[in-house]
């Protein structure tokens, strides 16, 4: 069965705190009588600070999207190489036993998306599958995952690259001052993060069954307007509260494998938010600790989208690596509201050597 | 083995002929010097007219691209469901039985993709899987073809829907006036097309083998400038020539499957304009008519990017139904330059019942 192989992250070298968050929201939105609330919605994100590819004076001036694409396209040619490298390095694979890359990304648009540099620069082979995915925002990590395992499953021996690229901060929207806007302001960060899902072999995270959930009506709750000035985020005052219809979901899951959710080894999950983190926590009836990785990548690089259960897997990796057989799972939340969810098992045996 | 079943396709009701669009490019450019080259160009592409969303005259003002893309979502959620609803009856099957929605579209952007909203209001379930690809362009009618090949063979039994919603008419930008811009406003038009890919039973083309090929640094030969405007469509002067590197590829992929590329029963291919079609019948040793399906799609639509396969595929299985067991080949172009590749055999045997 396909193995998730441990993770490469890279943060970006500007860090923002969240007391100069606090102080640049104070600034900008002097005197509006949602400002208060939105302090205190940001200090109680408990991110502590972000990492952005700009300076914080440069990332606060909106140079127009046109110009916001052409630096999504140079950052991203910056950042990604290094962590991919490292990403096939855990993985203990060439660029050439690659077979498939899924790139995820929803803060910046390219056609042909960066998969193309990438096969050209990085040695990977001409016949390497693309499969780039723009729209599915923070779930797009958790669906990544699973759509390397279906590749892996249809293509017995094959090795998929998951790229997730998120310059969060690229979209930033100086002009827009309503509540769930200033709260993204503070919420979000930059990050990249790579990993190989492997078709044989290798250490990491055996995925034994994936699944997607759409939560009904609620496709307007986290959404892009795409303006002449780019994509601005919308966040409805009701996403804090999906994890209450999301829990069951994720309970039945794991039933229909003979499993119990709340019974779990270890726990990956998108660190949307707090409120996110402490209602999956008590709804699936586990303590709030389960999630420290998540918990961990919130406070220090904020939300970084689709590459949180990415790095949340790689914390898991690097700090506890858990005994061979013990059970997890693995979930991204996003648009849609959509729920991307995985089962696994850490598996940690020699590759297998196919015979003939 | 999966089986892509008859496609259904619906062009909008506006239409442009030839003569209209000569018309319009000698007034929108009279005097320029690249203009008589234009227009030659324009008429060898063989389009004799094309569909759009929108009355021409709206067509050619630029309203913005907020504008442009509000106009994008609210065409593609009148146009798609009827597209959609006869692919599932071309199928047999009710929206239920549905296990993943691949949606295919370069010319609109929107998070979350249209996918969230077709599963709300069209009675898909809420575990539907969401593959949403906007950067794939032209070559996104094979990949989707291809994904969902691989998706039933990862959850066999299952089934996937396949959409393609390409407005091209919504990026025409009246300020581009180079030559490959002035032969793109000639070339592409509108169309929604949609398919269901079986994974048991069905009448359709059996889906045995699939592949990618990017031509290697190729990948600003076809691009979007991304501007405040929104999508600028590039086209270098050496897209044309690309079929003499591809036709190896779609040979060397019939033999390993231990066909004759040369000597197929049918052939499904982007027709991405004239030479392309000649010269991929030039390099494969097979008469133009092979192709007949994707020159009536061009000459009727013009280039509707990812949904010239879907459509070629319809008229197929609608105007010479290949004999059971009959070989052919499936092939999209585009951005990468990519090549997205499939093999397969007419099959028409009734569903197997499973045992158990």
């Amino acid at each position: 069965m396909p193995r998730l192989c441990k993770p490469a992250m890279s943060a970006p070298e500007y860090v923002i705190t969240v007391e100069e968050t606090l102080e640049f929201a104070r600034k900008a939105h002097a005197g509006k009588p949602q400002l208060p609330l939105a302090l205190r919605l940001i200090r109680n994100t408990g991110v502590q600070k972000r990492h952005i590819v700009q300076p914080i004076e440069q990332t606060l001036r909106h140079p127009g999207f046109e110009e916001r694409n052409r630096i999504y396209e140079a950052e991203s040619k910056k950042r990604t190489p290094e962590v991919i490298e490292r990403a096939l390095a855990h993985a203990e694979l060439p660029a050439r036993d690659i077979d498939a890359i899924i790139y995820v990304s929803c803060t910046g648009f390219m056609m042909p998306s960066l998969t193309a540099w990438l096969i050209n620069k990085l040695g990977f082979r001409s016949d390497t599958r693309q499969i780039p995915i723009a729209q599915l925002g923070c779930a797009a990590g958790g669906a990544a995952i699973n759509r390397a395992h279906d590749f892996c499953v249809a293509h017995p021996g094959s090795n998929v690259l998951i790229v997730s690229c998120e310059l969060c901060s690229l979209c930033y929207q100086p002009s827009a001052d309503d509540i769930g806007s200033l709260l993204s302001d503070g919420l979000f960060g930059d990050a990249v993060a790579a990993a190989v899902v492997r078709g044989d072999g290798g250490v990491g995270i055996e995925l034994e069954r994936n699944a997607s959930y759409l939560i009904p009506h609620t496709e307007d709750w986290i959404s892009y307007a795409v303006k002449d000035t780019g994509f601005h985020f919308q966040l409805d005052r009701r996403v804090p509260g999906t994890m209450e219809p999301l829990a069951p979901v994720l309970r039945e899951l794991a039933k229909d494998h003979s499993w119990d959710a709340g019974k779990l080894d270890f726990y990956i999950v998108h660190a949307g938010g707090p409120r996110i983190l402490d209602d999956l926590a008590k709804y699936l009836e586990v303590d709030r600790g389960v999630f420290r990785h998540s918990w961990s990548t919130l406070n220090e690089y904020g939300n970084i989208a689709s590459a949180v259960v990415l790095e949340a897997a790689r914390r898991l990796m690097e700090e506890d690596t858990p005994a061979p057989g013990a059970t997890g799972l693995i979930a991204g939340f996003g648009p849609g509201i959509t729920a991307e969810m995985a089962l696994g098992t850490w598996a940690a045996d020699a590759p297998r050597v196919l015979a003939a």
